[in-house]
């Protein structure tokens, strides 16, 4: 079933409209009709199924035939991904993030990247996109990029660090320790192209981060970010 | 360091020549020159440091400075990924899986796939870039497309088949399973989009597979068979 993103959509209706660039979507792109069943979310963790009851020129009616409201977990997942010079493997890194079901996307610079610019809007685009395919019911709260010190410093309370590093160990070692730390976010960090400064690697190490290696060989930051998350996911019971 | 594929590097070389595609991307792209090291490797388990000795116009001579022989292990990883309709998406499971260390690609088309071709050397060039890039020191062997029938019987051999679906449980629940089965290949399989027919899944469930529930949203097919690698890999010690 098709899903739409409003992100005005609160508890409690029995119908609503769908106008402007989704109702473009429905219409003109999917070719949905009178009668047609519909997903519609607003990231923030509601979901109606709804029936199309009529479709004007610029806007769908439609009746709400179910509602479901899902409770974000306290503790909160945040990645930390360095701003890549090929913005498409940037951009594959937020929607495969999104599908999986991060909490918090944080851009940042490192001390070597040379372009600190994000196309924000495009990429909260994908974000939307991505929740709409994966129905995942939370938009990711995507932050403006800041640089790597300042980020670690504004998720550093109450988290653990895992940082992918191939100076690491296997997450198996550390699953004792990841259940002991189930009180608290966690943050995942992964290095920009041409690795982190040393400045920076001792930031990191004095945050008391785990290093956690990921596989045999080098892996591009895109692929280390979503490995890190998958093996969080799915190895640890707070993931 | 930068890595260059040479597929008939043999051992025990003093001095190779480089020509043709890989001397166009070392001088006219990279502008290597002499005295400049590089790693040259040939997909199966070779890879040399060498350094650039002299430069023509048509080739580079580079003495060999250190030769490193990786064993392969006996049990391997068979990734059946299938065809998609975004040949992009379909390229990046290529290069994600080969910078993770698969060891055979076997696409495959299921009932319900539309275009079953594949721009197999386009597919082959990816692969041996993404080997230069994580310096994975073996060429995934990639097959020519299959039916997933067809695909199955291949490998169900002396393997375990992991099959990637919402119905299924979490890894942590197959662990010990998994540790007994470490004398056997590893068939990571994952559905098209719009899911295997219901034939298709009753053939998967006869060869007894463990049905792996990867996170709790619907994963893109390119997203999943990375989760579902990533995990294996990282997890199993196997993998």
């Amino acid at each position: 079933m098709e899903a739409f993103y409003l992100s005005e959509l609160k508890v409690g209706l029995t119908s609503i409209r769908i106008s402007g660039e989704e109702f473009h979507h429905l219409s003109k792109v999917m070719r949905l009709k009178t009668m047609d069943e519909i997903l519609v979310m607003n990231g923030k963790g509601l979901i109606l199924r709804c029936k199309i009851e009529a479709v004007s020129k610029s806007e769908a009616e439609c009746s709400v035939l179910e509602e479901k409201i899902y409770q974000k977990q306290q503790f909160k997942t945040i990645a930390l991904v360095p701003i890549l010079k090929n913005i498409e493997r940037f951009e594959f890194a937020l929607e495969k993030l999104t599908e999986m079901g991060i909490d918090i996307i944080q851009p940042y610079y490192s001390q070597r990247t040379i372009n600190k610019n994000l196309r924000f809007d495009r990429c909260k685009r994908i974000l939307i996109a991505s929740i709409k395919q994966s129905l995942n019911p939370f938009l990711p709260d995507l932050r403006r990029p800041l640089s790597l010190k300042e980020a670690l410093l504004e998720f550093k309370d109450n988290s653990i660090v895992l940082f992918g590093d191939p100076t690491g160990k296997s997450i198996i070692e550390f699953r004792e320790k990841l259940i002991d730390f189930n009180q608290e976010n966690i943050v995942l960090l992964v290095g920009p192209e041409g690795d982190l400064t040393e400045e920076e690697k001792g930031l990191v190490k004095s945050l008391n981060a785990l290093f956690i290696k990921l596989g045999n060989y080098r892996l591009r930051t895109e692929t280390a970010i979503i490995n890190l998350f998958s093996i969080v996911r799915n190895i640890n019971p707070i993931g």
